[in-house]
């Protein structure tokens, strides 16, 4: 049975990192014996050694272990682990790596299989069907915007309702995601920041600080509330 | 002599589509007879023909006359040309449609020998030397992010300072243009809503109503005011 938290962002304004998780996180991985962080996000373009040392540092603080980085081919240690943790950064870089190492299948398999999953920002958005309503830059060019697909629909993470007076002419987030329905067709959910899934089987709760907002294509966008079950509009 | 016009928007707060570049618009096409506007960005996702419409009424006013739009396939049109305007939108579509019709070399060809081009937004981003550091999402996959080059740096439009207080704790864009410095060497101009380069050859001026930043990989970034030219910093 899958069991998955995929977070809109791993820091909300004013708290440190993962903060506002700790309690999830705690519960998600209980009994965890060998997390595997994936760095390949590289926020702000630092190493993945330092990324995963970030990483480990909280968890550390909550009791779970996370696993030494000492390779950039993760699957070995992908095939050993007991828990997954993908943290946030550039979606494209993510993905990439993801393909460059063949890691898509066997992650897929392992989430699939019910291994304990958490995802924040890049690691949210690649569990949907494909990372094209990603926020980011395209810095290196990936084969396939296809994504882990884990859950049937797109999820733009750090959602942003657009803001009273801003003078700004360049699309709202709204609009993108509408051009984007203009050639995709599955849902897409605007998780804002401090709001997360907690995916359980084939249930799949929204939880969190923020109400979500869903774009079905031709049709208009509605929100939903805290403990709506996203299985029911699938 | 290349003879082209980089805006960073067609539209400022307050004001109509295309106003703040009239004069220009009309200095730049004197003489033009036979403009072609390219539709592919298609923004919010209206058609080529309705987008066509928009820009040829504008034209209009200006005395200047846009070809009518017939066809998908704007090669034929493309040849016959005598000035050239690309308009905003989805970035990724737009360079997606370049190489499906291959028109990626005729219009670099064009460009190089001076035919007058106008290109806001998308159209402006795609003559740097990747889309790299486009704002859009990739609501199509595009086979490479390589650009037309025309410019031998890239450029992040609609460039959007850090707002005081604003508690979003997505990314700002100066750290995703850090983060394509990682993965890229060309500088970046964050060209501000409001500014456009001029090009009249090798010379690239700033014009308009901001200043503009550069980004060169491993340097702080640092402000060019209206009139500098960038020949001087490639």
């Amino acid at each position: 049975m899958k069991k998955m938290l995929l977070a809109s962002s791993s820091t909300i304004y004013g708290q440190r990192y993962l903060e506002y998780l700790h309690d999830e996180i705690k519960n998600l991985f209980s009994g965890c014996k060998k997390i595997l962080f994936v760095p390949y996000a590289r926020p702000s373009g630092i190493s993945h050694l330092e990324y995963t040392e970030k990483a480990k540092n909280v968890f550390k603080i909550l009791n779970l272990e996370i696993i030494d980085y000492t390779n950039e081919d993760l699957r070995e240690t992908l095939e050993k682990c007991d828990g997954i943790f993908i943290g946030g950064g550039n979606t494209f870089l993510l993905l990439d790596k993801l393909y460059q190492y063949s890691l898509i299948d066997i992650l897929k398999n392992k989430i699939d299989s019910g291994i304990p999953y958490l995802g924040t920002s890049a690691g949210t958005n690649i569990c949907g069907i494909t990372i094209g309503t990603t926020n980011d830059m395209p810095i290196v060019h990936v084969k396939s915007l296809e994504a882990l697909g884990i859950i049937d629909f797109n999820i733009n993470p750090h959602y942003l309702d657009p803001i009273d007076g801003f003078e700004h002419m360049g699309e709202s987030r709204e609009t993108r995601i509408n051009e984007f329905h203009k050639f995709n067709d599955q849902f897409v959910i605007g998780l804002r920041e401090g709001s997360y899934l907690q995916v359980e089987g084939d249930d799949i709760y929204l939880k969190g600080l923020k109400h979500a907002v869903i774009f079905k294509k031709k049709n208009e966008k509605f929100e939903i509330e805290n403990g709506f079950n996203l299985k029911n509009i699938i």
